[in-house]
């Protein structure tokens, strides 16, 4: 059965990036290897930043050149700029990811450029992928799509606006993304409506933060509203998810098991999900992970979509680290 | 502005028989002063139970007198049999709720009837509504109504029969309750759709948990098909709503932004509600309490549904006990 949502795994750029520990690059190699082979068939596997900036992703084109050996894999990664999307490039990735402010406060404040001037720069490394690798995708992700915590709130004709010029620059994708956990689900159905009237298939993922509890309500949101694409991060590294100050991001667990349950399939198998955290737990000892499915384990019953039964109900036990 | 949905919160019965210790009186009533205060205008306020089997209730009748005192308030007490509807209604609720299975299994095992047999109770307590208290709501709340940890999968067709039975029965509302925490947002919108097919106006309240982190999306997708009343409990109290085998109400708190957030006009004010957290904790020291938007604080430019700025976006602190 064909999977119906795809869900893009962000923990080994997202997640690695927001703590302080740098994982092994061996440790990292694992944990995508068990994150491939529970099933995920999207990762952003790193960022294309200046070492001294990010230490924690100085090995990404050896991240990168492993990734791309696992089957049936797409090999993401965040570039801030034209010069990192020209190292992704060259080191093979699949697909490009530049995050787009569409706060102006936060885009001076985080990159220290407009978002005029992003926008010149999605034209830019459109122009090299058209040159250099026309198979590779470009995605700009909205961020502060839905709120931002130096201005407040975000318009929706700041956004709609923002998707229609990075459409027109030549971006494959458009998504919208709540860096600051600031979304409600009308909000997030209202906007992703908004978009998707302008630019059609062209809108992208969801990537939401579960901030205020709202992450997988607001997936909902996005889901029916016509989404198929949402980010997450395996335990929700990177920040709890569960409190205020942090990256939150929604828990890919808990993800898989509200779409598995709803009859939605995604490819993934929350058994081996679950098992692929040991790996993650090995590269980054003591720090905390998050989720609710794996620790209630699965429901009395259940099926995955597909009509699979698992093996357990109770799922692989995440000793070390886990919240308790 | 009207409140367009309804929040019951079920905390002061719920949660209260859900933990060790037991509230002192003069605690309770100032807990539900202060939700009171905050705009709720339904709390479950305990149950009439025998003291022997739940020290926490020995003190309902004196709590319903008080909370009779409170404009507005609409008085709620769960009831597990005729028994406990009598003295209800001697001590004055607005509202009686009785817990009835769905799960036949469940049912044998929690009150040792059949379905049948509380369909019988429910038909009972009607008749001595109608005799004695012709003004007392009635309410039957369907638990393990989405599924069940002893018989697994709840056949949805004996959920409907049942909340037929039990609207034939005069039962004035019928409510859907997720007692397991396995409900997914696309059963909830089946069933409470099949369920209003069949009983109309009669069909009632969502109670949801969060056990697998569903709960705020399972609200959503409740609202989606026409629920406008919602359980929940302040600060999930009565079990952890991030973990398992817990009782794992949503959290109002929660809950109350969700809706004001998506511009659904709830009648509760956050601050006020975050600071009866404090009545709570006075009355039950060292309890855990939970919740997302307490400690992330509201959004930075937040408005009420009915257009009211918050005096401080930073919501009151909670100390001790808090989730951290």
């Amino acid at each position: 059965m064909q999977a119906q949502v795809l869900i893009s795994e962000v923990g080994p750029r997202d997640g690695l990036q927001s703590v302080k520990a740098t994982m092994p690059t061996a440790n990292k190699l694992a944990w995508i290897d068990a994150l491939h082979a529970a099933g995920l068939r999207e990762i952003e596997v790193g960022s294309f930043v200046p070492a001294r900036l990010l230490p924690q992703m100085a090995d990404v084109a050896e991240v990168v050149r492993h990734a791309r050996s696992l089957r049936g894999l797409t090999v993401m990664a965040l570039v801030p700029n034209l010069r990192g999307a020209q190292a992704a490039v060259a080191a093979g990735v699949h697909k490009i990811t530049l995050p787009v402010s569409a706060s102006e406060a936060h885009s001076l404040a985080n990159v220290r450029k407009t978002r005029a001037q992003m926008v010149d720069e999605v034209r830019q490394i459109v122009a090299l992928r058209n040159e250099l690798a026309p198979h590779v995708h470009v995605e700009a992700g909205l961020s502060t799509a839905f709120g931002c915590t130096l201005q407040g709130v975000v318009p929706e004709d700041d956004v709609v606006r923002l998707a229609v010029a990075l459409a027109e620059a030549g971006a494959d994708d458009i998504g919208l993304s709540d860096t600051t956990g600031m979304a409600n689900p009308a909000q997030v159905r209202r906007l992703f409506s908004r978009v998707r009237a302008e630019i059609g298939a062209h809108t992208g993922a969801a990537h939401l933060h579960n901030t205020r509890g709202l992450g997988l309500a607001n997936c909902l949101a996005a889901y029916d509203v016509g989404v198929r694409t949402f980010d997450s991060s395996q335990g929700g590294l990177g920040g709890c998810p569960y409190a205020p100050g942090a990256s939150g991001n929604v828990v890919t667990e808990d993800l898989v098991f509200m779409f598995e349950a709803m009859g939605l399939p995604t490819g993934v198998d929350l058994e081996k999900l679950v098992h692929a955290r040991t790996a993650l737990q090995a590269g980054l000892p003591g720090e905390p992970i998050y989720g609710m499915t794996p620790e209630a384990g699965l429901t009395k019953g259940f099926v995955y979509a597909d009509g699979r039964s698992p093996a357990h109900e109770r799922l692989p036990a995440t000793a070390a680290g886990a919240r308790t």
